[in-house]
């Protein structure tokens, strides 16, 4: 039995390692990709070899950037008075696409869980504590996880002597879902944190 | 409100042009191929290119392959006299993975379709008519759609003054189906198709 062309197959394995491509996607792919287009494979490469050179972490946030300061931090238009600390760099973008936060960003770069060798020594949080000047909320926005739970706590413990405030974003039933595709720690997440209706 | 880095969007928008690949996975790949190691990102554009410049068709069968003839035509084990005629290259693998064929094959590159303007002529097979010396048996194997259908009629009344048996592959419950999942054009094809119990 003839096997596939060497070059298919090391694409293929290339391929297989991004997240969500399994072996049969990445054969599908690879397929398509040595039938299709010479220029457009040409700027698929292109543009993979370009994005990974030319993107860095932004000094002073963290987050994904082609300059330094990235374009949040430079942004005078940004309230300096809030920071919304989230765990990684993709979270800064998903919060700032919801429109509904004008401050700051501060990327911890992951989430305290000693069972994988992460301490807090390990997040950027030194890094926080040294752009508190000025600052008078903080907003935790991690993962309702027991990580994202112990990281936010021990925040919350560690920043609360610096005069800020610091808050937590809510847990709850997520937009358009109905109460029967709730888990029973969502809903009682959703009771706690009940408001009163005006 | 900031958006993301230009090099990102250009990948994403060249990694959402990907079949299976919506805009909300591009954007995954995308920033998960700008965080991830600088050498495998290299690798995976390398391998892109490499793929698509040293892969082409066989000029004899039309299979994916690196060398003419392909690994497949050049093989002297392979049986001579059965020809099992496919659609596209890719079916080539399919078919010869499956272990059940020992002849060549012959790739037509797509089927009969007026309605997206494809004509007999547009595909190979006067190349395939030029093949027919030494040949007993031609297999076709193309989809059981209403195209596919047509294209074996058609094949099968313009090869028959060859003196060469047309066959078909069989239409019927797939392995490891039960009736239940069948629809009735399966079941009519798998009634007619029965054979006698030996």
């Amino acid at each position: 039995m003839a096997s596939l062309p060497d070059p298919i197959t090391r694409l293929i394995s290339s391929l297989g390692q991004l997240p969500g491509i399994g072996p049969r996607s990445a054969e599908r792919l690879a397929l398509f990709l040595v039938q299709s287009e010479s220029g457009q494979v040409k700027q698929l490469a292109e543009s993979l070899l370009e994005a990974r050179e030319r993107i860095g972490f932004c000094e002073i946030c963290g987050s994904l950037t082609e300059s330094q300061p990235c374009g949040l931090c430079s942004d005078s238009e940004r309230e300096t008075h809030t920071l919304c600390v989230v765990e990684t760099a993709v979270d800064v973008i998903n919060v700032d696409k919801s429109g509904a936060f004008k401050g700051l960003f501060h990327v911890l770069g992951g989430k305290i869980s000693p069972l994988n060798g992460v301490e807090p020594e390990d997040l950027r949080i030194a890094e926080l504590e040294s752009r508190l000047k000025g600052v008078e909320e903080i907003i935790l926005a991690l993962g309702t996880d027991v990580e994202g739970e112990a990281t936010s706590n021990y925040l919350a413990l560690r920043l609360k002597d610096n005069g800020v405030t610091v808050s937590r974003i809510a847990h709850g039933l997520p937009a358009g879902s109905g109460l029967e595709y709730a888990d029973d720690l969502t809903l009682v997440h959703a009771l706690e944190g009940r408001r009163e209706v005006q």
